[in-house]
């Protein structure tokens, strides 16, 4: 399939569109679409919320008439299936649209392919397959949770030049500057949920939440909480403008009561590994049946080491000050296991910036990398 | 002092011109020169290196006849006193100069004012200060060993995401990449010196020169040894195209007789602190008084420790590979002393990038920026 140099600018457009709804279609993708005549645009859309209408139609709306014989640029292959809202590759054929430009099909099993052959089936020509990758870049939360079922996860660790989390006193409030601070308001409206563990509540008794924007939507709170020490007294709890996601091996309901007044607040038993702690490979898929694609994960140094241990992590997003805590401070990583050679790295750079006096670093994992972009190297 | 919008552009260009230079003036500054008639350039030139012609002389010849009523922009004032070369400022004289636009005066106490005064007294027209902090910026090693009486320290880092540098075995080679390592070679060839300590020769035995690309000079190698343990089978006494400088606190001749053969070899002797240890408050002025500015430490995490402790590094190059080695790998900065409190850094942010897979980040202490630049926050 080749594509010509105006494919690629309105295609470029409508992964710029797409990217307007990064912090609401959750769970639903982000998704874009252009409708265009000869050189013109004479439709744009995309995806705000779950429940309401999908790009496509938005484009649509706005092309009108004018669809009629046009070409539709969309980032994800429209959908086959009448969910919330109705089909959008029959509103597609119902406009007469002549070609469709896809970024990428569907891998979601409702989907996957028949949005395509319905296109086709009706006459229209179809082309997939133009800035795939970038497509995919779009939703690396959403395409997890269904080609790999379980959700995309995002480590946010903040640290100084030495890589420490906390000074041996504790205190680790603020040692990253205000830009970095509201750089993680962001990575939370992104996601589908934060995820902490329950001596990050004990200790600091976080809101988890986005209050320096206003959001369409908040991320859910999950709280891993194995042996369910958390109360009601806690902010994840009192706050009712956000949903909270207990976990926990505790099976005995009676404990679970003190929840009830708590509509906003819901629990999820997970079977206990051999250390009796929270079993991750059997969290992940349960999150993922949820729909719960991408997961920020702002803890503390003992669970992000677990999960880098247990090779869970797919991005790092490291804030790092220009501060020198000194060896006695605590760690902001702690592998047991250490590495017996200099090998080439697991992990890929994406981007170095500056924020305030901060450096902040993303990093992906080379499998993940290799999983979402399909770039091998 | 006001200056033009075509003042700034000219400067702009001098200060691109002496930054050409930056590889090879050692121990002299880096200074531009443009000569201008209204909107033209008519003559340019930069300091290549010690012994030959200045900036303004190369801008002089350039120009010829057409100097006569021009403008003169150049980064550092003319000197007035003859050195090597004749003096600049009575140049501009001679070539009938109508006005000379200077980026910062020169606190060499051989000019000092002289330069400008000399011009003035000539009937030139005489501005100075446009860009100060960027005619600064192009010499921190030199204003350095002027003005403080110090060389500029630069420490050089490579470590792991968790702020490792070796693992625990020891290997250290290589933590980052190509890239990387390609830009510490520019770092040398920047440097009037690079400075190391006697563990890294025995444990690594570098040659600490500057050889992934042509270089008009090497920097000198500056070994501390305070036990005087190296011997001439190292790479840094065989290899005889850099200079080699030896630090030590041993005082017997005899023990230093065996470096006799080596006349690119010399031995500085310092006095010893409390602890035995070559006493760095004694040394770094006899290292400026030896013409030293710019000094690059790559050295172990012993040696780079006790320089941050000591408060005497002026910028940190920290190059971080995407990798964890584990909490038993070796720290890159082992700091005894742990602050209690998070206040504000001391160190300021110049610049991230990405090299290879590396982050990049440069950081400036605060009170070298307040010193070198001026600015205050």
């Amino acid at each position: 399939m080749s594509f010509s140099e105006l494919d690629k600018k309105f295609m470029q457009t409508a992964l710029e569109l797409a990217w307007q709804g990064r912090f609401s279609t959750s769970p639903n993708p982000r998704v874009g679409c252009v409708i265009t005549r000869g050189e013109q645009i004479v439709g744009e859309g995309f995806h705000v919320q779950a429940g309401q209408a999908h790009a496509e139609i938005h484009a649509l709306r706005q092309a009108g008439q004018l669809a009629q014989d046009a070409t539709t640029y969309v980032t994800l292959e429209p959908c086959s299936h009448t969910g919330r809202t109705g089909p959008c590759a029959q509103a597609l054929i119902d406009a007469h649209i002549k070609r469709v430009v896809v970024g990428m099909s569907d891998p979601n099993p409702l989907v996957k392919g028949d949005g395509l052959n319905i296109l086709r089936q009706a006459g229209i020509q179809v082309d997939c397959g133009l800035y795939t990758q970038q497509a995919r870049e779009l939703n690396p939360g959403f395409l997890s949770r269904v080609e790999r079922h379980r959700p995309y996860i995002r480590l946010k660790i903040a640290a100084s030049l030495d890589s420490k989390t906390a000074l041996s006193n504790g205190e680790s409030q603020w040692i990253t500057g205000e830009a970095a601070r509201n750089d993680v308001q962001t990575l939370r409206a992104e996601s589908c949920a934060v995820l902490t563990g329950i001596n990050t509540i004990l200790a600091d008794n976080p809101q988890l939440n986005v209050r320096r924007f206003s959001a369409l939507r908040q991320p859910l709170r999950i709280i891993l909480d194995s042996k369910l020490r958390i109360t009601p007294a806690y902010q994840v709890i009192q706050d009712v403008n956000s949903p909270t996601l207990i976990v926990t091996t505790v099976s005995d309901k009676v404990k679970k009561t003190v929840f009830d007044p708590y509509p906003h607040v819901s629990i999820l038993t997970v079977p206990a590994n051999q250390h009796g702690q929270i079993d991750l490979q059997k969290l992940w898929p349960a999150l993922a049946q949820r729909d719960i694609g991408l997961i920020l994960v702002e803890a503390g140094s003992i669970l992000n080491s677990a999960l880098l241990a247990a090779n869970t992590v797919d991005e790092i997003i490291y804030y790092q000050a220009p501060k020198i805590l000194g060896a006695a401070a605590r760690n902001a990583i702690e592998l047991a296991e250490n590495p017996q050679a200099l090998s080439d790295s697991e992990w890929r750079t994406v981007a170095v910036e500056v924020l305030g006096q901060d450096c902040r670093w993303s990093l992906r994992h080379q499998q993940s990398t290799v999983w979402l972009t399909g770039i091998l190297e």
